[in-house]
């Protein structure tokens, strides 16, 4: 029996699409929806079996499956719909926002909403304490406390339609965009951090650490401070570190680059409007982490600038000895 | 025909190693001699195919391709012997002085020197303007003004026995060294650089230009000082960074990295005696690239503190569009 009854991705791009091709390899879900703005991108993660329904309409992929009759393969006409069932009657379904850091907090209520908009807000009194679907939200963002936060507490309005919210980050990615690029062990042999917040319920972490083990990955728990102050040193610092070296490159030394520039600055081909919202999110952490690194690079220029040939030595064994445990 | 009756390898690692598989390859030499001081590494070169000969005695490497019986493969006892034949009858031969960029010029030297040392130096008065051997010397540094200097300039002592050095530098590599890591297309479709400088012969230049281009290459030809104040920019300034960035990786940190960080700390997994010396020998210039790239660093650093944010998205597009052109 599959995980979820189905997986609804908005935002299918490397991850997003990434996760549809594990998902389905693996069989995680009986349906992957694949919710998006860009057709060509959705007709790609289609043709491609990532996701196996397509749309840009937003509410009709959260509540209905409901897709354009253009984009349905003829197998989709044997997708069964969810609606209206009783809750604990049906498999929990798993909504995977995939948009950028800036955008996530937003599409988790959106999507919560959309599940029956109706139904929320309940100023007639009506009874909501019933939910109609099992609904358990998580997402990829590369920064987690400031989209955390917003569903954290006991102050914190609670997810409507019975949905509940834990922030994931998969430690996986390439510098390439899109589900063109997206590719089924994306997630093997990775690391994929989870960042419950009360209140939480057991349940959904079970749940969620089996989805994140169901596309091969381990699972790590932590705050979501304590992710952002890792991440900060360990992939916001090196793509910064990355972008000042490839911006810093002049036109007529190109031509001198070899393997070892590009490889260094690998991460500075990423697409610049998502980083311009990780590196916003993250800021305070990745403002430590930057001024610890100059401190770093100062004492290394230092060292040269006093002949220190030894010192120098000794930090190429260090970084050797660091490098070399990650291989 | 060859381009070379053959040529000596001394230093058979990485890039020594790759030189000789590609020369092989491409059938640039009749013979490919490797001196070596590591005999497991130098057995390696030879079972790979990169080297016909292997010694690890430099005399004799250099001047009558003898090397130990217990070397010798079968096939070894048809090579001919190339002392003793009047300059101008037979191909030029080409030594390769692929040692660390801190001994290259005493190499060079003692390369010269072993080819006839009872020739060199001549205080008996005897003419010594008749060299016995056509043999042009080079190297693959990193760094090259150090090392040219010595050999360039009116002033400087020639090389005796008939041999002149053109530095050289092809601009490629991994970080893991030593013949195994070596490879028949290390050079293809890269760069060479190579920085002659007075006295040098033209025909010199050419032969060292068919010889890159006959390992794949294509070359470009500038001054040493030129070379070494691009290169520590392209090359040095991006392992400084490498370095800095896996030196300061902390013990906790280490599972949450992932490809990212691995790419942008490759470089720091290389030699550190390699670097050490290739630092040294250019540390102006690198200081130069050093504080330049600290002031990049510093202005990113000002723009998050500022919540800048368009500022930012600036510079992630000008360092995507810069990586973006070296794919």
């Amino acid at each position: 029996m599959p995980l979820f009854s189905r997986i609804v991705i908005v935002g299918v791009g490397l991850l997003g699409g990434s996760i549809g091709l594990a998902a389905k390899k693996n069989k995680l879900a009986d349906c992957v929806v694949g919710i998006g703005r860009d057709e060509a991108n959705l007709r790609t993660a289609r043709d491609r079996g990532a996701i196996d329904l397509a749309t840009t309409d937003f509410e009709r992929g959260i509540r209905e499956l409901g897709v354009p009759e253009s984009l349905l393969t003829p197998s989709d006409s044997s997708l069964s719909v969810f609606t209206n069932l009783e809750f604990g009657e049906i498999l929990p379904e798993l909504i995977v926002i995939g948009t950028p850091v800036g955008s996530i907090g937003d599409m988790v209520w959106e999507s919560a909403i959309a599940i029956d908009r109706d139904y929320y807000p309940r100023e007639d009194g009506g009874d909501s304490s019933l939910p109609l679907r099992n609904v358990l939200i998580t997402d990829v963002g590369s920064v987690k406390e400031t989209i955390c936060a917003r569903f954290a507490g006991l102050d914190a309005e609670p997810l409507p339609n019975g949905c509940r919210f834990i922030g994931s980050h998969p430690i996986a990615g390439t510098e390439r965009s899109g589900a063109e690029n997206a590719s089924a062990d994306l997630f093997e042999n990775r690391l994929a951090v989870i960042t419950p917040t009360e209140p939480v319920q057991y349940e959904d972490i079970g749940l969620l650490k089996r989805f994140w083990h169901g596309l091969g990955s381990s699972v790590a728990e932590m705050s979501p401070l304590e992710h952002d102050r890792i991440l900060a040193r360990t992939s916001h610092l090196p793509h910064l570190v990355a972008v000042a070296l490839a911006a810093g490159l002049l036109p007529e030394d190109e031509p001198y680059t070899g393997t070892g520039f590009r490889s260094t600055t690998r991460l500075a081909a990423g697409p610049p409007a998502l980083w311009s919202d990780i590196i916003d999110f993250n800021s305070a952490m990745i403002l430590d982490a930057i001024r610890e690194f100059e401190g770093s690079l100062t004492a290394l220029r230092k060292m040269l600038e006093q002949g220190d040939q030894s010192g120098i030595t000794a930090i190429l064994k260090t970084a050797k000895r660091n490098r070399d445990r990650l291989s």
